[in-house]
């Protein structure tokens, strides 16, 4: 009898990824157009920045677990992108970890809800019009690159 | 023997569609990210839409033949929705049918080459700001079709 062993599917999705499709569509029924893995700047990366019908940005950070939340030292930086921050966590999670401050949303792969709403510090204009610009072409430029594989 | 009528597929690209396909490969060489058939306002709809790394909105309008550029009344109105504007046709239309303070594209389905640069109108900062956002979340929402589909 042969032996197998398990090999994780490179290409599966990880849990903090399921988590943000989740966020997405949760999003998408508050009508915020969501991009996930977005870079505001370089070697910066948000799990969803999310644009809404007036032009306000959000970002999402989606911890998958306590080791996930705690291996996080820089969540602070991703303060100066948005106009609102979330966690996004699973019903699982140990709430009692997260500032209070930050916004909650309660998520799994399929949907979600807004727990929390946090307050607003609203970006300064310059800011908001070069992370619009950003997000217009890097979601362009994903969109082109599934329509049109050989760019 | 079976008589066979051929139909045409309705799902295939249309001359103008490749032509589109064409530009938004070029000017991915001009590092602007294209949104293809985009809507600035209700009733109206732009054949690509393209914004550069400093915010330049460019709109270009692809005309497949004399007919289809003929029965264009309304190309002026979209002067309002960019800085730049540009024809896109391909190596068989007949040029001098085109006004000649706008842009004018060489191509086909496959790239092309930008023959006359037109001269820039700058939009308002509102109206910028405005489209800016609008192709963000256009895009946005297209590719969380593409890879969400149950949105």
């Amino acid at each position: 009898m042969p032996v197998t062993t398990f090999v994780p599917d490179p290409s599966a999705p990880q849990p903090g990824q399921l988590l943000a499709r989740g966020v997405c569509r949760l999003l998408a029924t508050h009508d915020f157009a969501c991009l996930e893995e977005f870079v505001p700047e370089r070697g910066k990366r948000v799990d969803v920045m999310a644009v809404g019908p007036k032009g306000a940005l959000w970002v999402v950070e989606c911890k998958s677990s306590r080791a996930d939340f705690m291996s996080d030292a820089k969540w602070q930086g991703y303060l100066d992108w948005c106009d609102r921050f979330f966690w996004a966590v699973d019903a699982e999670f140990p709430l009692d970890l997260l500032p209070e401050a930050s916004g909650l949303i309660i998520a799994d792969a399929y949907g979600g809800e807004i727990v929390r709403m946090p307050d607003e510090q609203k970006l300064a204009g310059a800011r908001r019009a070069a992370m619009t610009r950003k997000f217009a072409r890097d979601a362009a430029r994903r969109l082109q690159g599934v329509r049109d594989p050989r760019i």
